[in-house]
């Protein structure tokens, strides 16, 4: 193949080498400086392109994908704004770990700071939230050059999945012609069949990346185990996933799509069963956030999974009880507030395991800073302490005392929460009943927290995703529709009426991007969280500047977006339109509207009699 | 007044200062860790307080505020991606000098990069596109951290005002109680009445700053003028113009608000009447962008003002034209694509006059660069050149010349398109019969194109506004309601349906801003503008990634956003709709949906048709 002109190979060739990495699909927002780069993604035969009119949606759609997938959706704007509306998303996957390839059309250096349309100062546009940022030179038909862009290609695919996964930003300086016309003699003729595409010679990637993970060695193994085996009240404690990227034990992108999944699994963090088995072998419950990959999964059924605690770590509780004396904690800062504080207090050894040797920890509670792979460590820690002589494990009664909590717990739960309306109940009819397998994507502010403290373990395959990078609520449909176009599984999103309405924009992803979705409105008419905070006492201006209520009227998006539309008002009600809708096709939202203040405070009352009843 | 803790004191002392140098409003999004700045905001007495849910919105609308009447409208946001989604805001404020303070909440330094809640790294956020950053320290009940504070706020204003006017952006930290609770001890008992406020002693604002301009000395204008009185074919071409700020001659805000309005004209750029002396001293036709303020005004009626030059800068028509031999330009790049290469091609002596000093030529033509005050060296330089006995004017035949054109051009477009519908006769009706005074303010994309083309000098005090400054079609109906919402005059937007659809959450500001507006909505279904580009030749990929067809009914955002609806398919209906929302209350949105290549086409056939007329 030739290229009419040196900007359209330049944009195949990236785009090419993009693919060979593994690359199955890019977001593209419309525009005119990135015509190369929009036409050669088109041309691509082995390329999905995703298109987006709202950039900020095209962001968190990709963030949605690699979230789901661990592997990167690149994006594609024009110059400007654009790329500034790429900023939240950028965030939320720095923070949260996930694969993102940022390719941001600009114009040629010689536009630059001259007040040229649409043309603005690009260069480390998101700061230090990319892993990786280059301004691309500009484009030229050399095989130099090329092979510089393919390896440029191969290397942000690389950084984006590396340790710790992240945004990668090129910036790609493209001058007129755009499109993709004849320029006599712009591209050499005498260039071999595949030099154009700098790649002569070489199949698959140009640059083949294997990437390392940090794995701790045999002495300091054996200083963990020993700590372990010598606990007596162990305790587990998976917070929120990093995606499980592509760059697990060297593999290219290519090779882990074809490759066996054990290793590549679509289940972010560590491995369940070596989780179980590390349990079984220390007798330590495993405190599982919903979004810690662990809450849900066939390993439930035997592994000690707790997921009511958000609900009984409460000194009516557990005040009697003895601390933990070692704990294993891995993935990010758990979403349950209790949690945090309840190892805050607790007098005991805590390894904090990150593979980025980051401490991720606000209550600087770790005692011990483990810089290294969660899901090496941990099965590497179960193969140890698996064995028959293993040393003496923490007591059985330790453990019996969470599994008998936790029991109790969610016997409680039904029996004084039974009659009562409450958005956790929502939610916890949300996840049990959603198919198996699911994605099920949980908005930030309220629905976490209730699928928190009301999302029971369960035995199916439920991919539970959220944002918590950042924990806006800015993004959330967009996120949810990435997620759901990736996987044939069916997808529900439980959000809030906020979260929906800021980025009601990405519903449009599932008209042109043929995404169906089971959404789940739990609509309160405002800040419901805000009841929560002290500032509720304070009124004015609790009501107008922090509740704000709105009384948007939500029904017209399904005209808008070409959804079914239901309001219900009733469990039962909620329970027939949420079986429906996951056996149809399309997208349906389910608006449940619910008085957020009676919410809150059922959701205390029954938090206290819980607690009441399990103190006693 | 005594405040209950540290950080309400330091809230009310920062809102306090920026009212007390001139902030009327400010633009808020509900959030917890900004409590203390919100709950401030809303208990001052003397500050309107417009509450937003999308923050990138909320940006735009204190963008477009600030467009409209020179002064900034903080922006207050809780910590995390909420800030981000400013960013495109603070760019185009940064580009189109448009004064703007960002107030972000963050978490106090301790639990920054570990891993807490919606923490982010939000120092210098927004890289080089603010013209100040400052992390402010933690609140601290002392009269000497209050006196820094209240500089700090009094600086912000001054930087977001100063030359060239931009986005300022202050971090402010808190940790909790972030609620006006009373923590006993907090704020010392024994500070003087005014001293918790920080400002014992002193009216109005703490610091008061003087704000210079860059001002030509008698040389340097000496030489400028003769270079004017010199010219034989003199030309005065207005770009889009920045925004009148606060600072002219010194004045504070507060001091502005309450003066004489002739140097804080709420027009933007160059005084009119400077121009038309000059203009009229000089014989110079003055080429006026429909964005620099000076294409609509009373004063078009004697001075030679010419707004269809985009339509007749042909090699058909002035081709056989002598060049000018002086030009004197102001204001950003102008929107006319013609007009920038006629003076790419002009052998002629060009004075770009900046206040900045900034080259905002991206054709690289200007011989000249005047770093001064435009509207000051206008006035300079008219009030030499208009005495009975300065030197020769340029010759009277070439302003005829151009005032012939422009008259012929006017004629022709009104018996060559008189039969047609195209896009911009929606444009040019939309400002012919927009009521005097108003604010009109035209989307980017193909609207102010049209407007250039198609929008005749009118003597109507017309305030016609767009988003120059990186020319995005994000944030159009935010900015519009914003700019509406500083004025008492009736607010025009004409937009396309990309950009209608991009910031569509921003029409809840008419609902919750209480913003009157009429909307017309230019509905091509997708990128027009694309007919315009060579792009158009190549499908695939043109209609599916380009042209983009989307067939969304807008139709639903009536009852979403509570604004009327109605669709119009003729020039005539059109007229009616758009005459009657002018006349009523509350926010209608006029569609015409009108097909955006046969408009093109037409566009292009009137361009021509004209051009051979006037060529002949």
């Amino acid at each position: 193949m030739t290229a009419p002109n040196r900007n359209t190979l330049w944009a195949e060739t990236l785009l090419d080498e993009l693919v060979a990495g593994g690359v199955e699909a890019v977001c593209v927002a419309p525009g005119s400086r990135s015509t190369p780069l929009t036409v050669a993604a088109d041309a691509h035969p082995d390329l999905t392109v995703f298109s987006h009119f709202d950039e900020r949606s095209a962001a968190y759609f990709a963030l949605g994908r690699a979230r789901r997938t661990g592997e990167p959706t690149p994006l594609i704007c024009t110059s400007g704004t654009a790329a500034a509306n790429f900023h939240p998303a950028v965030i939320e996957a720095s923070q949260a770990r996930v694969p993102m390839v940022l390719l941001t059309a600009d114009r040629p250096p010689e536009l630059r700071d001259s007040g040229a349309n649409q043309t603005i100062d690009q260069e480390k546009l998101y700061g230090d939230a990319v892993r990786w940022f280059r301004d691309l030179p500009e484009p030229e038909p050399t095989g130099r050059k090329l092979r510089r862009l393919r390896t440029d290609a191969a290397r942000a695919l690389a950084e984006s999945t590396g340790v710790p996964a992240g945004p990668v930003h090129l910036n790609v300086p493209f001058r007129k012609p755009l499109e993709p016309v004849e320029v006599s003699g712009d591209v050499p003729d005498d260039l071999p069949e595949r030099e154009p595409l700098g790649a002569e010679g070489r199949d698959g990637p140009f640059v083949r990346t294997t990437g390392g993970r940090p794995t701790l060695d045999d002495a300091a193994l054996d200083r963990l185990t020993g700590a372990l085996a010598d606990a007596e009240r162990a305790l587990i404690v998976a917070g929120p996933a990093d995606p499980s990227t592509a760059a697990v034990d060297g593999a290219t992108a290519a090779d882990t799509a074809a490759a066996d999944a054990s290793d590549a699994t679509a289940s972010p963090g560590v491995d369940a069963d070596a989780v179980s088995r590390l349990a079984t072998a220390t007798n330590a419950p495993v405190l599982a956030d919903p979004l810690s990959g662990l809450r849900f999964g066939p390993h439930v059924d035997t592994a000690p999974v707790l997921g009511g605690y958000d609900g009984y770590l409460d000194d009516r509780v557990v005040g009697g009880w003895p601390d933990p004396d070692v704990v294993v904690r891995f993935g990010a800062s758990p979403t349950s507030k209790p949690l945090r504080n309840y190892l805050a207090d607790a007098d005991a050894r805590q390894f904090l395991v990150d593979p980025a040797g980051e401490w991720r920890d606000a209550t600087f509670t770790a005692t011990d800073l483990v810089a290294a792979d969660p899901d090496r460590t941990v099965r590497a820690l179960a193969d140890r302490l698996s064995g028959a002589d293993a040393a003496a494990q923490s007591a059985g009664d330790w453990r019996d005392r969470w599994l008998d909590a936790e029991r109790e717990y969610w016997r409680a739960v039904d029996e004084l929460g039974a009659d009562d309306l409450y958005e956790g109940a929502v939610v916890a009819d949300a996840v049990e009943r959603a198919p198996d397998p699911a994605t099920v994507f949980v908005s930030n502010s309220m629905p976490v927290r209730d699928l928190d403290r009301f999302g029971r373990p369960r035995d199916a395959a439920l991919s539970v995703l959220g944002n918590r990078g950042a924990s806006g609520i800015d993004g959330i449909e967009s996120t949810a529709l990435g997620a759901g176009s990736a996987t044939d599984d069916p997808l529900v999103l439980v959000t809030g009426d906020l979260a929906f309405y800021h980025d009601m924009n990405g519903l449009l992803a599932v008209a042109r991007c043929g995404v169906d979705a089971t959404v789940v409105l739990i609509n309160n008419d405002g800040g419901g969280i805000f009841h929560l905070l002290p500032i509720e006492d304070f009124d004015p201006p609790f009501t107008e500047q922090f509740k704000t209520p709105h009384g948007i009227d939500f029904a017209p998006t399904g005209d808008l977006y070409g959804l079914d539309f239901a309001r219900v008002e009733t469990l039962p009600a909620f329970r027939d339109a949420y079986d429906a809708s996951l056996d149809a096709d399309g997208a349906q939202v389910i608006e449940f509207r619910i008085d957020g203040e009676a919410s809150h405070r059922t959701r205390e009352a029954i938090h206290d009699a819980v607690c009441e009843r399990l103190g006693q």
